[in-house]
């Protein structure tokens, strides 16, 4: 990989890798009595463990019918975890003890730390003291575990379901959720890898686990549920790995309605929620969201099965047109493109399906195939080997138990024109259903690789599909980081005269416009530019000048000026506190459409960039888009697309269309410039950039900086 | 019910009532060689039909281990039905046969016409006007037939899937797809009375089998799959009698991205797609939308459970909290209200649980509850009491073969608490899963009346069955339609003056006008009404009047006026066929916000209403909300709610916040001058309404009018 998907392993992957993948293992506070220690004791016999299991209970006896140590160091053979399933008051003792018999990881069940209250929180901070005194690694507290599918190696407190081995890697801080979701995949035939929970993560987080099973060449896709994105710069590290290591990572993050952040924008107000900024960033860093439980582990799926696409749209054969115009629908819906299939495919299917009219993608062969499943398998074949089709499905009901003696002989001749496609060739069921193992068995004996359930789930899940892998083709371009620039003075705000400057070195178009001290410069600059112009008071501590009476509008003549010079200038030196510099004079501009480029630095989110439409439009619902940054040329085309008022820029009641090739050039360097400002950038905004045909200029320019770090640099 | 619900029985649904529900069967073309027939005859059996099944083969012998007659005129008895899998070819002798042995109703498999080109459709021609001679009602042709599940009549061509028997009527176009909601259903536990497909719908369409099987007690709510409404007003009379009748019409309705036909408006162009006005047709008409085949069967079956639902939102108890923000995202998303409790429920709830912090809604008890199941039923009987509650799901595992034995004793529990709120209280999984007879057979021993997988459809089925609910409580208040106006002299169009003056007399504020014929009228006029002018040509071939130079705006003085009174006439007089009345003057109005609304005449959907802003806003994309007439009040205040830029209404940039009940008056006013037009309205629009505080006047005004029917009323 080029460009910014570097190799960056993150810290701590190893030990964690090692981690997970435990040879011998401890149950600690196995008891006949506890649900959950019966339940992880199943779990072992389920799984097949092939290392070794000890179960350790203080009082000794026979525990799950086998004799039980009385302390881990009585084991008296190396053991890799322990899967601590003591209560809070008994875990410090059982810590020094396994610690004392040389394990270096532990899972621990125990509730009480962190999620209950200062009292918790402060036993937690004490747990993770002691576990790093005894140098031992913990997975929690208040935490499932996690389950080591492919090694077979189960931590987990409680009864897991019944997992089909695969390259799924689910990572979830709730461990209900992540049984969940294991449970779900199951019953779909989707493959895992793994099934991690975090807890309380007081020493380990999902991005720690996401990092370690990203390296496991096993591991071909993550699904992840979170509550939050902590620390943006490690999700963007794990982000980029997964990347470069072609790997998706599907992710379902909750919350979003308890999170009504708002981010704040000078000038415009509160325009966007917090989860617009978390769509934004997951789209950036290349991560699939999904917004369901079933979505992702469908997607995570159907990914881990065929790896990154190839560009082209999806391919559809069918007996039923009613199946034909759902997934019509459910395609254009969720932007999945369903392409006019090549003249060589048309000719193709014309000499299969000779009395058929129309023959289009999807491809409805009708119920008469269904006496004669050779047209199907051919069918398929013919659209495999059309170049547009990346994806395709054949779609019919898939050989359950009840239906197996029916259809299996059919789909066995459909599956030799549906692995024409390879791993992209997928048989999918037109109504979300379970794919037991019965079913699955049969779909191997016939060669079928991949079935889905559900024409909604499984065309949104091919739409995940289709953009993940073009963003990846995209991320492979994307440019590299630039130097923060050399700037001094950066004080609490700059006045729009210093802030115009700067957009104008940084090769940002600006309106013409002079500083003027006195009524006589003003009206010299206004002849100088050409009347009418507009006059507005310079002061770094007036933001908003407009509201003062710092601002003066349509000045036709030398007297509007001398006047407007007196009058701005009053009402700035009337701003307590406020020094005044002076008074800008620019032409009045009219007509032309007006944008607003803004950025801040968010606090959790770091550099942010929004572009919306200004004037009235700026109340449009929710009518900005939003990146952070750095940002490229082909993802401010897209922002600019996303806006509803797109269609203004091609021209409307008779004025020109934007140049947006100059449009575009101006608001990427906003972005590079607002990227190379720094820490300290507070924000920075046009408002409003003019667009008029050829002409981008900026009207306007508010910076605005954060007090230095306290002993750091100025 | 009141006002506009009133008893519309369909004709003919009495005699469809009778053949949906055969005494007395006869296959027709009974074949141990045909799959359908194997099929078809294997249906009667597994739905235990206890009528009489007669088979019939031209060539008798014996079929499916039965004798068969050679005809329908041996068989000897009276019989309800004929069930007819031959032919093409064969069908008339068959039909006649039939009609001759008194059978009077008839299922038609036989594929070859209607959808098989012109020479199809004149073969479908014959077939009706041979079953109208025969005085037999032909369901089909090229269609599967119908599954009475009540009365356990399967007149079905080919093997139905194991149906679970309750009250929801499947009524689908397309055979195939009725088969798959049917299937899907019966895996979901949904009982279904019907399983209906009409084919080509020769003489019987989903309108005429959707009325008749409402009218059976026994049915509870419609599940339609269609691909299109092509009978409005039949549409419309099935709707109100469903709403009558307090029971729901669920539908997917697919075609969408085929049917790109759009609505163009006068002067605005095309702004609306055709999907977007069935979908406001639809949820005028009380109908709920869906857009998956799952969400179809899961809402229909809800609402059969539930009925009605009373005001108020969703109680949730889980002991996951992953599960509560799932559904907190979820239900924010669809518009699920999820209420804060009362305080007595808090009261009790902290009586139950006094450990707990905050107790919000969703209700996260923690695992901790797992131990003790009766905490989660006394949580479930709390909220299931509290006023806001109007439905309560219990979120939790089913008891599936796999997990009955684990689970039952805890559901057992919980059951008891959900009883609290009788049919509202609902059993969820969190994740999609199958509801086989084992589990549905464990709910229904521990008292669980309904269960539902999956979070997302879940909460996206009980968002639409609130919808619902609260529309037919509006519905009850509906005003009544009114009469047609008497108008002379209705021409291809209306001049602007003759516009303005229809929208006064019906009571729309108008902007103060004059129609002058000679420049010293037009100074005089704008004396009168106060400088600055527009002056307007009127003519009513002249629509486009600004692109000809027929307007003048902003004229300050009475020179202006003079010439601008040349120019404008000058301009019109330039139009071939053009009869040129005079020049408009009104005073210039400025600032202020523009809306516009108009009403067409759409060939398909009849009178058609929408509200967008004009100006630069109608280029915000799909920014206008859009009605079949009539609307109320009710409905015009949600129109303007729509608009993206609603905010703008409120005030912005420091003008004053639009007198809504001034606006809504003007609207209402307009919507029911619309609807009193008559048929022969083409289109009327106001382009703009003007709104400025307590300020609204229409400033302009089109009418046109479609040429009158040859023969008909002028």
């Amino acid at each position: 990989m080029d460009g910014t998907l570097v190799d960056v392993p993150l810290e701590a992957s190893a030990r964690l890798r090692a981690l997970l993948s435990p040879q011998s293992i401890a149950l600690v506070g196995a008891s006949d009595r506890s649900g959950w220690s019966t339940g992880s004791f199943t779990n072992f016999e389920l799984l097949g463990f092939e290392g070794s299991l000890h179960l350790v209970n203080r009082n000794g006896g026979e525990v799950h019918g086998h004799p039980a140590f009385t302390s881990c160091t009585e084991i008296g053979e190396p053991v890799d975890l322990a899967l601590m399933l003591v209560g809070a008051p008994a875990l410090p003792v059982a810590l020094a003890d396994a610690a004392a018999a040389g394990i270096r990881s532990a899972v621990v069940l125990a509730a009480g730390f962190g999620e209950a209250g200062p009292d918790g929180a402060r036993a937690q901070q004490e747990l993770v003291e002691l576990c790093r005194g005894l140098d031992v690694t913990c997975v929690g507290p208040n935490c499932l575990g996690f389950v080591n599918v492919l090694d077979r190696a189960p931590a987990w407190s409680g009864q897991m379901a019944s997992l089909v081995p695969g390259g799924v890697a689910v990572v979830s801080q709730s461990g209900a959720t992540a049984h969940t979701i294991a449970s779900f995949a199951a019953v779909q035939n989707i493959g895992l890898s793994h099934v991690i929970s975090t807890g309380n993560e007081a020493m380990v987080d999902t991005i720690d686990m996401a990092a370690a099973v990203l390296e496991d060449d096993r591991v071909r896709a993550l699904a992840m549920f979170v509550e939050s994105i902590r620390d943006v710069e490690r999700f963007r590290l794990l982000a980029a790995r997964a990347a470069g290591l072609e790997k998706p990572i599907v992710m379902m993050k909750v919350g979003t309605s308890a999170l009504a952040a708002e981010i704040a924008l000078t000038h415009t107000g509160a325009l966007v929620g917090d989860d617009r900024l978390v769509g934004a960033a997951l789209r950036q860093f290349g991560v699939v969201r999904v917004h369901s439980l079933e979505q992702l582990a469908i997607t995570a799926g159907l990914l881990a099965h065929t790896g990154p696409l190839p560009p082209g749209g999806l391919g559809v054969v069918s007996i039923s047109g009613g199946a034909c115009d759902i997934i019509a629908d459910r395609a254009e819906a969720v932007g999945v493109p369903l392409e006019p299939l090549a003249e060589t495919t048309q000719a193709r299917l014309a000499e299969l399906l000779p009395s058929y009219g129309t023959l289009r993608n999807p491809l409805d062969i009708t119920g008469a195939a269904s006496e004669n499943p050779q047209i199907f398998a051919d069918a398929l074949a013919a659209l495999a080997g059309d170049p547009s089709v990346a994806v395709l499905a054949a779609i019919h009901v898939l050989p359950t138990a009840e239906r197996a003696a029916r259809f299996r002989p059919r789909l066995e001749v459909i599956s030799t024109g549906l692995r024409a496609a390879g791993p992209r060739g997928l048989l999918v069921d037109q109504t979300f259903g379970e794919i037991d193992r019965h079913t699955a068995t049969v779909l191997e004996g016939i060669g079928v690789t991949h079935a889905m359930t559900g024409l909604r789930d499984t065309v949104d899940a091919i739409g995940c599909a289709m953009r993940w892998s073009a963003w990846l083709r995209r991320a492979r371009t994307a440019t590299p980081v630039e130097d923060e620039l050399e700037l001094d003075g950066r004080d609490v705000a700059w006045s729009e005269a210093r802030g115009l400057r700067l957009l104008a070195e940084h090769g940002l178009p600006v309106v013409p416009w002079r500083l003027v001290e006195t009524s006589e410069e003003a009206v010299a600059a206004a002849r100088e530019l050409g009347y009418p112009v507009v006059l507005k008071v310079v002061s770094p501590e007036i933001l908003h000048k407009s509201d003062l009476g710092g601002v003066a509008l349509d000045l036709q003549t030398d007297d509007d000026v001398t006047d407007a010079f007196d009058r701005v200038t009053a009402a700035g030196a009337g701003v307590a506190g406020a020094h005044v510099e002076g008074a800008l004079v620019a032409p009045m501009r009219r007509g032309g459409l007006e944008l607003i480029v803004g950025a801040i630095r968010d606090a959790h989110w770091g550099p942010t960039f929004a572009v919306g439409f200004g004037g009235v439009w700026v109340h449009v619902a929710d009518d900005t888009s939003l990146r952070l940054l750095p940002v490229d040329e082909s993802e401010v085309r897209e922002m600019l697309d996303e806006l509803r008022g797109r269609a203004l820029l091609d021209g409307v009641r008779g004025s020109p269309p934007a140049d947006m090739d100059r449009l575009v050039g101006a608001i990427v360097a906003f972005a590079r410039l607002a990227e190379r400002l720094g820490p300290r950038l507070a924000s920075i905004e046009i408002n409003p950039l003019r667009v008029d045909g050829a002409t981008v200029e900026a009207l306007d320019a508010v910076v605005a900086w954060s007090a230095p770090e306290p002993g750091g640099p100025s």
